[in-house]
């Protein structure tokens, strides 16, 4: 239970179901100090509101935030912030029906095997609308990670076949572009897959990558809180992601050793590495090298088919699911992939805050 | 800092180094009642300690593990359970060159850069030594498990190029042969990989696959604690491994939702899938089929080919690893990944206990 | 940071200032299946809103809760409960000149030692009123332990010098009466003893006394989270607690051991104690017997008499608070104890769930 | 389950049972670079040691402590720090008669109503020998508070009804006279005090005092992480502690708020107070005064007359616990409170590394 809470120093704890009252985020944790306003939220969450673009479910929703506390004369004060972001287009209509029985790809027979019953009006906690607690939470790790001079930057690398070519890497077009490719080419010919899918009537999946610059040598814990195993939580966390990479990832297993190790070097005398394979992490801490991590993200599964399944009452039945659904979850999910990461981040550089006498005299004995 | 714990109601913390005293455990949050013994523990350690295959480092430890608490009369009183194996085999002198430079695709430099200083003796604190903590605390879980009706396995899926035929699947190999790959066939032709390699100074990777049976239904918590965000965070802790897979894991990508959603079934009585793309988890929440991961390992860092790093005062040198080392860590990380699987099934299953008021009353009120 | 969270299976966490949008908390690890309404968590709150007695401070707030997540058709889903109280009746302008000084026994100065700055608006987050989080959340605890046969009850033992008599305790007038003391003549003793602080601008403390009836014994782990020590953690969190005591508390420190041991005895067929110094708990975990804890609160530090401070500039000066007081806490703050005691004594059921093979066995076997 | 574990951020877990193969202690969490050998620990721990005065148990032991991981080259590494102290004087054939019935005062029918058995041999975990851990982690603690001109002080306050007397107070006396008092006169009056409850075959309680001077102010985290109720809960999780006070304690309940409130004024142009009722905590946070606390330890349970108790077929019977007991527990928990006091106040200032903009600044931009 109480499995809601994320991160160790800078937490955030979300609430709410697609169709309640409305989904917030408790922030715990923030240093005082920053100068937040909404605007700072709500540019991250309008990147992953519904209604955006032609590839998402037609829910009209704001997706408007309040703060609720944690903030005074414009700047953190180091109490929680409570972020709440009300619910103004549920149907529950579209949803009755699906009371009785279990859609495949969903967490409809998972939720009631584990509580007995289910919020099923949208998914109730399992919906997508979950992640606008990640999103807000993480525009504020966003923030803070900024004024240390760190950049985390997501897009989508591929959808259905699709991929991005880096020679044609275009940042402008990650949020111009409804896929969110930074490939003004991949883009056209992933929006043309996409009419097909929805043309018939079914939908795709794809794969996010997210690049951090500059960040710090020595972020991350030997042993369980490895930088990369707290990311691989973090992003396997959000809905719909079955495999998650770090740098070469899934490539290195086929590889020899000569050919996957990175050779150190000098760089304008600092240690660098002469090629990335390890995406930026050794032994579980950053080596100051970008990060690269991947995403693998599942074809939503709310189609419009007909498929086969089982109702509560353990008949076995044929259903058309209806309502309004996204025929692709990932240029959405990209910023939730950017909130995740910036917060797995700057809840690493806190904990290393300790890592050294050092840093403890540093702050208490200057 | 603290990272060194893993779970949250059946944790393990490990401690030690590669050449300190020895390596050590502290398993808390066992149930009372259990009956157990150091062999118990003895057989999980012995599928991974060295010197078991040609393919392991020669170094020779028995690897001997003394509980220190936490038992009495033959069971587990409910008290932490402290396990401790000697090392007895440190040749420190073969390190001592080390301590000056930093090896291509180790943590030597990422723990200097965090902690101003290292433990150069054998990768101190990052040596796959640590994992005999692993190890030792997931035998406590999977014999739990087991008493509970649960199965886990895990085995060599591919080494290199080289990939095992489920049709030739035959379990008993996985402890008997040197590769841990259960199909004779591919486990000859991934020895003459592996022979070449060695030959060749250079070292393999490869991927090891966990199967769970008989997971109930209803264990991982929806959001941030979900069954594969949280299996994806102890897989991914484990040195070497860079990328993590649920199910089809990479493939769901390019797929169609059509071709991926697992259609529900009746079986027996019960709610079942006729496919098993999703790999046992739906929402984060075990559907009651097998759990199929992956974990895809890199090649040993640890190479005698001659390769180009820099040292501590800054020059760039061309270095030569002697010592002695695995040409491929996948066959001892085997029974790794089995043991972090079984630590985090059972945490979350000790989770769900308080997922129901009938629960609490069936403990309480009965 | 990142303090706002209390409680590891069943968790609280609470934001808010007394003078930002409102006060809330988010419930998590909340068994499925309770039913729940605003209802059974307004009787609580009413009972420590301001305004609710002569002894209150007159600011107006009606306190009304909103449910915002968590429940669906009138029952627990297992989800987040999160609850909100807006505030209605800042009035800010009688705290601007507060802004400028340090009020004693407040934690003005702290606030500002720590963060660099504070949000001054009648105590910011270090308010009485963030105990309405406390206070919401504990009301689904209290619910939960009903619902299993136990009973939580606090109330005023002594308001300065006048206490109770326990041969006249009639608890139907600890909502009765304005000192929440259940004895008619204490009350009044102490009701005259009020009215000569107020009349002399002053304040006064007191003692709140919690008994828990019909808590099973086996309640409570060895060493660190002991009952007792985790009821103290809840109850010295409470702002204005200066001592926790445990039975018969500081007494037992100038017994004898003979006078101080519980003989056990055999009661019905069950194990029990003759008498209760231990206050129904040895060793950490509950026996069985009656809980009896006791707060001791120090007297509001809001007094109209004129103080002596120093103000943000270093310099010393003379103040006189204005603005809406309680002459005394205690009354208020028993709702608080009963509610952090719930709490407490839930989670550490919760954490009992997996205290045996047997529990185990029973949930997933049976 | 799981409650072995103290702190967040510095932490330690302790294992072990009176009479099993020793006592431990993994501490997680220490920055690196910190010099360390076994002495620094040892001194503490030849404070608690039994046989070390007329009123401690007669079992001999010398509690040497070895360091299993963690250090290299004589300074702390950043990693976890493992110590195990061997049990050499187990005489388990006192202890098999007690396996039979329940001591009245000890944790002996709480364990078996939790677990369903125990371990009987002196204690099992529920021994004091359990603080040997707290000892031990607490020593590092120390030292890193003393690096940061932190100083911790537990002394005996009083025994039975004897008291110190502050103007005799001397330091020099605690570590130098059997009853840990720094006051000559009452050390020798409580001497004769225990040399009749000896001679009367029962035992005696008292009084542990600590306090902390020149922490800074700004420690402590507003509402649940409050230094107070951390350091309450560390200290009420020692086995026999009853009660707990911060500065004045109990006596502010009887108190006006005008004669409670410390009032500000200025020292050497820094913020101070005229008088230290609130013991240096305000709003949960460090005020920079000088810290005082107050644990009241009840008498041992252990006593020889004859009591009356019931054994575990049920049966109402009298007992004469033999063995090897201390008259006092209070000399020897001295050290284990100040290794509590250190544990908390380290971990909090580890939290308030993270509780400004401008402290990530400094490490990560400095």
């Amino acid at each position: 239970m109480a499995g809601s809470l994320f991160g160790k120093h800078f937490t955030i704890q979300t609430f709410g179901e697609s169709h309640g009252e409305g989904i917030g985020v408790v922030v715990d944790g923030v240093p005082a100090g920053l100068p937040l306003c909404e605007e700072d939220i709500q540019i991250y969450l309008d990147r992953r509101k519904p209604g955006n673009s032609r590839y998402a479910t037609k829910r009209a929703e704001s997706d408007a935030v309040e703060i609720l506390s944690g903030i005074f004369e414009g700047k953190t004060t180091g109490t929680p912030i409570a972020l709440l972001v009300r619910n103004t287009s549920q149907r529950s209509g579209d949803y009755s029906e699906i009371a009785s029985y279990y859609r495949p790809g969903h967490a409809d027979f998972t939720f009631d095997a584990k509580f007995g019953f289910r919020d099923y009006r949208g998914g109730g906690r399992s919906s997508g609308r979950e992640t606008i607690g990640r999103v807000a939470g993480g525009a504020i790790a966003l923030k803070i990670l900024k004024e240390l001079g760190i950049e985390v930057c997501a897009y989508t690398k591929s959808i259905g076949n699709v991929s991005i070519d880096y020679k044609k890497f275009d940042r402008s077009l990650i949020t111009a572009v409804p896929t969110a490719m930074p490939d003004a080419e991949a883009n056209e010919k992933a929006a043309a897959f996409l009419e097909q899918c929805m043309s018939e009537t079914d939908s795709a999946g794809g794969v996010i990558e997210c690049v951090v610059n500059h960040i710090p040598a020595g972020v991350g814990e030997p042993v369980f809180d490895k930088l990369d195993a707290r990311l691989a939580h973090a992003i396997m966390s959000i809905g719909a992601v079955k495999a998650f990479e770090i740098g070469d990832g899934t490539e290195v297993s086929s590889r020899l050793g000569s050919g996957n190790n990175d050779a150190f070097t000098m760089d304008n005398g600092r240690v660098a590495k002469k090629t990335n394979h390890a995406g930026g992490i050794l032994g579980g801490i950053s080596d100051g090298d970008t990060i690269v991590l991947r995403a693998y993200v599942k074809p939503t599964p709310s189609i419009y088919k007909t498929q086969e399944t089982v109702n509560k009452s353990g008949e076995e039945i044929s259903i058309n699911i209806k309502g309004r659904h996204d025929p692709i979850i990932v240029p959405r999910a990209v910023v939730v992939v950017e909130a995740m990461t910036a917060l797995t981040i700057l809840d690493l550089m806190m904990d290393n805050m300790n890592s050294r006498m050092d840093h403890l005299k540093k702050i208490y004995l200057d």
